[in-house]
């Protein structure tokens, strides 16, 4: 399993699971995979609770996790509880309550299953994005950036490449339709596997950002799904918004390994930024 | 609350919650919602599960509902238990176990909140699809499908017009894209709300008739999200798997109202049906 492969991974570390006593599991979160402001990823808390999933599941991957946010954390001791539910020879299920300090942060219902290398039959085509190495660092042109945006923690530890075609925002020009692509990879060097893909299906900037509107878009109600074990190398993520309305907006993120393969898909609702 | 101006529409009788001793909530699930083989159709559940979600909540509609599927039903007395999670001016959050005789059914993870007549600062077009009289009435042409298929009880409870551009496989020629359209509205003649949206979103058959493979894909997990309130008249309901591969398939719905507007949107993942 990818996850024991590297124990010194800084993911493995930050999203590491433990028993404690009885059925209840705990973990440290790590305050510096937060998005501004110490708020922690939506995505990263979702990687915690997918290596919880997995720990005493049959199956070795988490395959759809959807998960309620129900306030923000910003790091320290959590407790995971873990309620085991039907579980058979295909797949799994169990509903996962993620705890800090101040009570519930997330919960999540998980299905695990163990995913093959069986050749898909059917599979949506990457969209046409220049390599990596033609890409921006978002790292390298933080001057750039028409606000003050302090780059948050979550950069340092998932390097992004963006898309020139959906950066025109971080040069100031907002464009027309709320999209975003970007290369990512975890800067550690760990190859990414079910629960790295879980942290990229919400690790970039809301899609506002496209159109010129840098607030934070809290997520509500997140689900991802991992359809595939991912290849070495850059993963390619793109969110989208269907629908910005009262105050509420979707993103819908698809991801692809760098052999064109669609690993993972993501479908959240948020909390609208304020329109600037 | 339209869910109580028609108290004898068909669908407000069959998806009807009531209180019992104590926090629990019953339900008669009505046999013949049912996709074939007796099986209920999981967006009717999901419809049930809506309207627990709302009845004490202090909000009126279900915004974001994620369900797991946890084995299937076919009608009877059931219970739903719904946990109150976090509660506010602007959503809550809610948990709640649909259970038969057989134990549970579904749980589900409820948003509810309150939405508006705002106008959407962005929304994604409809597709365009011939009108519904110019569409193919599956009930009316079930002679012409190939293979042996008696027309599950879900297709008198929910009128379907098929857009004749994804309809081929229904004169037995399977097209290359699994993506399936049709036009929507409760044979009661009730207007669609955000609870008849729940069952919208699940309403189609698998994206695999497309294809040519008229197999069952029952679901696995299911997320929908309710965008808008819908004009009266028909939806146009959109379904598209974005990936077949190791007997796994997503089904992505969009959901349109009679004037364009998105109004729902949903991702499932289920099992694929076998190649025929």
């Amino acid at each position: 399993m990818p996850q024991n492969d590297q124990p010194s991974s800084a993911f493995d570390v930050a999203t590491a699971v433990r028993r404690a006593e009885g059925p209840v599991l705990v973990a440290d979160l790590d305050p510096t995979w937060e998005v501004g402001g110490g708020i922690l990823n939506g995505g990263y808390l979702l990687s915690v609770a997918g290596r919880a999933a997995v720990l005493d599941s049959p199956h070795e991957h988490p395959v759809a996790m959807s998960a309620s946010y129900l306030r923000a954390a910003s790091g320290g001791p959590a407790t995971l509880t873990v309620t085991p539910g039907p579980a058979g020879r295909t797949l799994a299920h169990s509903l996962i309550t993620l705890a800090d300090d101040g009570g519930p942060v997330i919960t999540v219902q998980a299905t695990t299953a163990t995913l093959g290398d069986e050749a898909p039959e059917y599979s949506e085509p990457a969209p046409e994005v220049a390599g990596p190495d033609e890409c921006i660092d978002m790292a390298e042109h933080a001057d750039k950036v028409p606000v003050p945006v302090q780059l948050p923690g979550l950069t340092r530890h998932v390097q992004s490449r963006l898309d020139p075609a959906t950066a025109l925002w971080a040069l100031g020009q907002p464009q027309e339709e709320p999209v975003l692509r970007a290369w990512v990879r975890l800067a550690d060097g760990r190859p990414a596997d079910p629960l790295a893909l879980l942290t990229f299906a919400d690790v970039l900037p809301p899609t506002g950002f496209a159109l010129g509107r840098t607030g934070w878009a809290p997520t509500v109600q997140l689900q991802v799904l991992v359809r595939a074990l991912p290849a070495p190398g850059w993963c390619l993520v793109e969110a989208r918004s269907s629908e910005i309305a009262g105050g509420w907006v979707d993103e819908d993120y698809r991801v692809w390994d760098s052999t064109g393969r669609l690993v993972a898909q993501s479908r959240q609702l948020a909390r609208a930024a304020r329109q600037r």
